[in-house]
């Protein structure tokens, strides 16, 4: 196990009409608030109006900014800073998906500094001050509720990049499972792909002797496996969303990163994807786990035996490793196929076109690796493309 | 899945020479802090030099507080809150296990109180403000480090009472896995029982739906089991005693309880006995638990066929589930000889002459009752002592 640090601030107000405490808790921390969302399936719903007449009972005064897509963008984030400065904003509250949650953490990174709010993207740099953030969520998936993470795309070259810093840990995150009744089957099911995707990030690791947190990830993804099917059949059951909901914020809380290197090639790669074809992050995920693990499964055939055996149960052969490994990625290919998610390229109609352009911008002209199990450069990038091709 | 609020703001640092990291923690929250400790051990290994050049180095001004003992006493506490009153203390620092830092929350609890601080514990009060509180951890066992929890003595009456608030989980815990080389195996074993003992109050809930939660108990308890005879083997098997006591915090930080009712009445029996016979708590829960097991079990005979299952691999017999309750907990009881555990009353020299007083002052004269899985009354709690007599 690696020496590490686990700091996560972020308080979780989980259950049943949760959302009604909304401003209650954004009172704590601010008293002029960002209101940040989507493309308006809130106000569909009827969350809106329960957000709005939470924060007037609170006599809190807000301003909204909707419009946050699927992969959030930079232009309304530069938005959403201008908006904060200028009518003095001193809380954000998010009420949405990751890309929305994204969005509001860009806005508070960019909020107290003076340059472009992209150099954090581009070159690292280190926040000095941050608006508060708080959120409602309405998508299980990203775990940008109560994660340092935030993924932003720049329109110019289709610049897809993540940034973390502890500060942007929401300060309350509301999780009521009842709000996602109303998610498509489709939406759910990335949602799952992606959940099982931080999971896999941490679970491939060279780190040795971390039993613990491999059982904390053994846990968190057959939770999600055996839950999802049933959320899909029954859209309304509440007991499978809140295992789907909880599942996700674990998945990407830090938690069961503790004391292990962490990969996350998979997620390098699928940015660029989503970057260029504008597909939903868990779809691309769907697509390029199954890859990514065919092309790196030999470099610890004991891992993906366990992954095959602790996930889905299946035996393991010890006289050839290699067989059980292999069944573990179909395992985990037919679980996507049940949920009606892509698994190659093909299936949503993507070729090889592009293939070098994002091995390229992936890799930054293949100056630099991608993930920590198996070192990647822009060669074994476009080799795990082909294996997703069809 | 029950409504909950997760709210864990302890900044855990873990790992390998971490201790030297105290003195600029501490800085954050405090200039004159009281070091707090037990009998001594501290110094006898060398962590006490190391707690005090870290705090000289970060100018930070300290007096000290030692003689904490097993089982820790109000007498000192009280001690303890008219010393940091003088001195106008304004941050404690526990150096020790989790009797050292109960006593420093229960002074953190009484420094800003004008009456007596045992009206917490008797009466379940809150505090309006308390002394924040930072620890370095030596004895992985009571989950102290990370939780609301104090448990104090007190003397007259021999009454051993627990007291929970969020204010008190402590600002920062050091982990060092290195430091508790030098434990005795039984101090590990009973540690070890005592988290086990933490997860099993969660896990035998009468709320259903709670397969996360479920998965992550059974993680933890399975990870202490291999674990810890792999440190009483080898003292000095630090993999294992890192996953021992990474175990140890999760086991009692709130996140596998939530959304689940939570039973806790085998701590309320065994407090009594370590109350009156001044026992290790982990070497009377080693006793209490499998008691407590053969009295509930038929309760929910399906939950103890888990157990057995997932913790003990023990094959579920679906035509008598019985069988495989009672096979699980013959496998705790089991483990617990494997260790080195007492497991009856009888290995430690109790007898029953004093069962009708503990069975009276943990039910308050019958007039409350224990536990949540299955309520016990005074009657219930006799047999339960008779059950582990011999």
């Amino acid at each position: 196990m690696l020496n590490f640090v686990y700091d996560n601030k972020t308080e979780i107000i989980f259950g049943k009409d949760t959302e009604t405490q909304v401003g209650e808790l954004t009172k704590r921390f601010g008293k002029k608030v960002l209101l940040h969302y989507g493309s308006g399936s809130i106000k569909k719903y009827g969350l809106y109006n329960k957000i709005i007449n939470s924060l007037n009972e609170s006599n809190i005064d807000y301003i909204e900014l909707g419009g946050v897509v699927a992969n959030p963008r930079l232009r309304l984030v530069k938005e959403g800073i201008e908006l904060c400065k200028e009518e003095n904003v001193d809380f954000i509250l998010a009420v949405g998906g990751g890309s929305v949650i994204d969005s509001a953490k860009a806005i508070a990174l960019g909020f107290y500094y003076d340059g472009d709010v992209w150099d954090f993207f581009s070159k690292g740099i280190r926040p000095k001050n941050v608006l508060p953030v708080g959120t409602v969520l309405t998508i299980p998936a990203a775990g940008s509720e109560s994660s340092t993470a935030t993924v932003i795309t720049k329109e110019e070259g289709e610049l897809k990049r993540g940034y973390g810093d502890i500060s942007l840990r929401p300060k309350f995150s509301i999780l009521n499972p009842e709000i996602t009744y109303t998610l498509p089957n489709y939406q759910t099911a990335c949602g799952a792909v992606d959940m099982i995707g931080h999971v896999i990030e941490r679970y491939f690791t060279n780190t040795l002797n971390v039993e613990l947190t491999n059982r904390l990830c053994e846990g968190i993804i057959q939770t999600v496996i055996s839950n999802t099917p049933l959320v899909l059949k029954d859209n309304n059951n509440y007991d499978a969303r809140a295992e789907i909901m909880w599942a996700g914020a674990l998945a990407h809380n830090g938690l069961i990163g503790t004391g292990r290197e962490e990969d996350w090639a998979s997620h390098g790669i699928e940015h660029e994807l989503s970057a260029l074809y504008d597909i939903a992050h868990g779809a691309g995920l769907a697509i390029v786990y199954p890859a990514w693990m065919k092309y790196v499964y030999k470099h610890d055939l004991d891992r993906f035996a366990l992954f095959a055996n602790k996930i889905f149960g299946i035996e393991i052969n010890n006289n050839d490793l290699e067989e059980t490994a292999l069944k573990g990625i179909k395992a985990l290919e037919e679980f996507y196929q049940e949920i009606d998610m892509p698994i190659r390229l093909n299936d949503i109609n993507i070729d090889n076109k592009h293939f070098d352009l994002m091995a390229n911008k992936t890799t930054k002209e293949n100056t630099r690796q991608l993930g920590s199990f198996v070192k990647l450069n822009k060669e074994d990038t476009i080799k795990i493309l082909e294996f997703a091709l069809k």
